[in-house]
């Protein structure tokens, strides 16, 4: 019994999805600035609203159900409004039941272990939504676009070769396979900002008071390596979008609409989880008769 | 450039080995009583202690190098000799370098997860030798003699199909795989034990003072399941002995032996390793050099 609100949601979403086993390349597949033209920005505030309802009450199933847990990957460059998108989308579901972690430069404890082993002690518990800002995918990422990094990962010889990419993608579709077929659904949805728009945002987050402690030179250092990460995110995306762990691509020039995809994946995948409230056995719904009665002659 | 100690320890263990995709059935294949006719207790206990003393040297090796992990999984039935094995073998090495998880029941938060889980937390950091008493192999071990455990580990349903055994077998090889790849080398010991000399023990546990401690009424009622256990070994070791990660089968009805095995187990995994002292660059000795010409002018 699927909710019927879900054949919208997938019609909307399915030009956004990376489709498994098919090379893409991101400038020629996927256009930042796409947003179905039909939708004003009006009629998206409005239904941002009505999706987040949505959210929070498959939330609530989910944990009631306490058997599936969800993890959210959520990938982009610098100013493509993850933050912004996590805040949107997630605020109105209960957060008891969503965490978020966000993924910086590793630390020496996390150096010192392998690579998923960061990624592994911050998996949602079952019932639970995690939501990872920034994920295990910057090792095939921003990795890969500064191999120096491999360098300091202080791995044996042989786990630094040529191959050392393509075994990334199997060992994380491998895990994400093992994950899934657990109860843990995976999705990852990137945030597709273009070269222009990034420009953009990063002059208001130099200008703006409010906006600049967001920005640091370094963001400014990695725009250089901008094809670099182009090619590095196609690769990944081609190689990582499975049939059980989807990516997403979100065109993310425009903010409002990014939200709206994201929400819309979200309800996509919650929806397909399916998740019930549990129903009590009769034994269980006699002894709650019993409590009543109980109360209730308390009260006389 | 391997160490000449290397060649003995290999014959040594060869019998006990479990060839990787050879279908095995304990009590045909593994003798619990073997012992390797040549050894008497006496030069048993020597070989033990230069064996010990090996250990120590290679785990500081290890240490040294700071870019290998060894994991131990050390797997029996009770009164097979794990707790004794880990104090004999492992106490001439340094503990900063070594830690030990048991793994008991798995706890709320623990059952809330995925079932690697736990496993995964607890793995060795670069440098480091992490031991499992008992390990994850304990999902395809108890949990298959007792598959009421597995419905109360909340898993969808599609999860506990009867392939479950043979997904987690695959799950499980994926995962050490990716943990060698990586450079956390993974190696599995079964203390096996014989029926009647676990009743030997268990009578020695009610009656003696400073063992009953370790005896509970839930031991005698385990070893109900002998044979069940026995089954899900066999299967165990005969899908789950890798070429990257074997399985060894101690004979433990002889205490002291099954320990030099265990010794010879870890001391021909960390040879194989080949750990190095690291040797500094040239800039780095001429500033030692430096250093020392300092420290000694503040003596004059």
């Amino acid at each position: 019994m699927v909710d019927k609100r879900d054949a919208q949601l997938a019609a909307f979403i399915e030009p956004l999805r990376v489709p498994p086993g098919k090379k893409i390349v991101l400038s020629r597949d996927f256009d930042p600035r796409y947003k179905a033209d039909l939708l004003s920005k009006k009629d998206g505030v409005e239904l941002l609203a009505k999706g987040v309802q949505l959210l929070a009450e498959y939330q609530e199933r989910l944990a009631a159900q306490d058997t599936y847990g969800l993890l959210v990957c959520l990938q982009a460059l610098d100013a493509a409004g993850k933050d912004g998108a996590i805040r949107h989308v997630m605020s109105g579901v209960n957060p008891q039941g969503v965490s978020v972690h966000s993924f910086k430069a590793p630390s020496t404890e996390e150096l010192d272990h392998d690579y998923l082993w960061r990624a592994a002690r911050n998996l949602p518990a079952r019932g639970d939504i995690a939501i990872f800002n920034r994920s295990h995918y910057e090792e095939v990422l921003v990795v890969r676009v500064h191999p120096q990094i491999l360098e300091s990962q202080r791995l044996p010889k042989s786990a630094r070769g040529k191959d050392v990419w393509k075994r990334r993608y199997r060992e994380i579709n491998d895990w994400e396979r093992y994950l899934t077929d657990n109860g843990f659904v995976v999705v990852k949805i990137f945030l597709n900002l273009s070269k222009e728009e990034q420009r953009k945002r990063f002059l208001a987050r130099v200008d703006e008071a409010d906006k600049n402690w967001k920005f640091s030179a370094s963001d400014a250092r990695e725009r250089k390596y901008w094809d670099d990460y182009q090619v590095a995110y196609s690769e990944m995306l081609s190689h990582t979008s499975t049939a059980n762990a989807p990516w997403y691509v979100v065109p993310a020039d425009t903010k409002w609409f990014a939200r709206i995809c994201v929400m819309a994946i979200l309800a996509h995948t919650l929806i397909g989880i399916d998740p019930q409230f549990p129903v009590l056995p009769d034994a269980a719904k006699a002894e709650l008769a019993n409590v009543r009665v109980e109360l209730e002659a308390e009260g006389s």
